[in-house]
């Protein structure tokens, strides 16, 4: 994280159910397979050129992992979560957005702002929108609290 | 980050409306130069020793960066908000401290809250405040949502 | 902490009052030795083989100190608050988990809190939890407002 600019990444999202709220939030990093590792918040651009991949690289345990997530925790019976983050895509890959939702709602909701924020992101910058990547869970408390996730995780290799 | 103590740092703020409270926060950001950029939240010390940048070195999109910052977002018309952060310096530069101040207020009352707090800081310490030097922004909702931020942006370099 | 493994770590907690939040939260990271610190909060998972301190090494004013905490502050004449970080360990020391608690109840409640959150994660990954250690702190309102912070710091050598 020395101020270096991240390589690689991957898009994940999950939920799960948990004991309390921050296990619930566990749980879902563990189905992401992100449960092992030491997450630090990022904001939320793309670097330039990264390459994006489709599974995670094996992460030692207590790794320190540069993460853009977005989460959301309920607890309440009935009660309706969605975490999303959209991704959007220059033409030419110099460079990207990541906007984050996370609250109350289902996920078409949660698609519908993130869509909207990347696309004004995109507008305000004068760039060209060429592709758009979504990473969103659910979740709706029954009797246990839930956890909704999504992240994006760089990578410097 | 890796245990690294920071080199430079500049002190900036900017406020702006946006779409969203987060496109609104995006947008003081890109006043601010540091819009492209993923920015790490650090809480609150000075190294010693930092020399002040009067503007901000190039930076590559998505580069990490260290940095503490103050931010409020606000949507309904009529709020006021006010983001401030407050830079005490020691006679000797032999390091420094920075506090916060974010919410309703305007730029007087975010001023007068990190002052009060940047001098109890120097106290507790019986460090002697040879200088202060503040970043504040301030906004009030029209119509659209917006976001008042102040930041300082750390550099090894 | 670029993509780095720590080897090293303390638990350490502290309540402190001060004459706003952000000063009692200073106040309190004084006492615990890491006020002069630039703290980057983590999420909590435990390195493999990670060596534990009994007292803080030294540290250079503004250093990035990679850091799990938990912290409360509260303002209003007789509110009370805890924080506590909980750390369970495997039997093998091949990893372990921390989970935090903050918020209003006293340290007994605090402790129960994260020790079960604690008994979860480990129950989650199908580990045997070995050993257990508590970092926990407590505070109740008088006149000025209160901290209460349990932190876990981590260091590269």
């Amino acid at each position: 994280m020395s101020w270096t600019t991240p390589k690689k990444a991957i898009l994940l999202s999950a939920s799960a159910e948990g004991g309390t709220p921050l296990n619930a939030f566990d749980n879902a990093l563990l189905k992401m397979g992100i449960g092992n590792a030491n997450l630090v918040k990022l904001s939320s651009v793309i670097p330039a050129h990264l390459e994006w991949l489709d599974r995670l690289p094996e992460i030692p345990i207590g790794m320190l992992l540069p993460t853009v997530y977005a989460e959301a925790t309920a607890s309440e019976p009935g009660e309706q979560i969605a975490a999303a983050l959209g991704v959007g895509f220059r033409p030419d890959h110099a460079g990207g957005l990541i906007y984050e939702y996370s609250g109350h709602g289902d996920r078409a909701y949660a698609e519908r702002m993130v869509r909207r924020m990347v696309e004004e992101g995109f507008a305000m910058r004068g760039w060209e929108l060429a592709e758009f990547s979504l990473g969103v869970a659910e979740a709706r408390v029954k009797d246990r609290p839930v956890a909704a996730v999504a992240a994006v995780v760089m990578f410097p290799y």
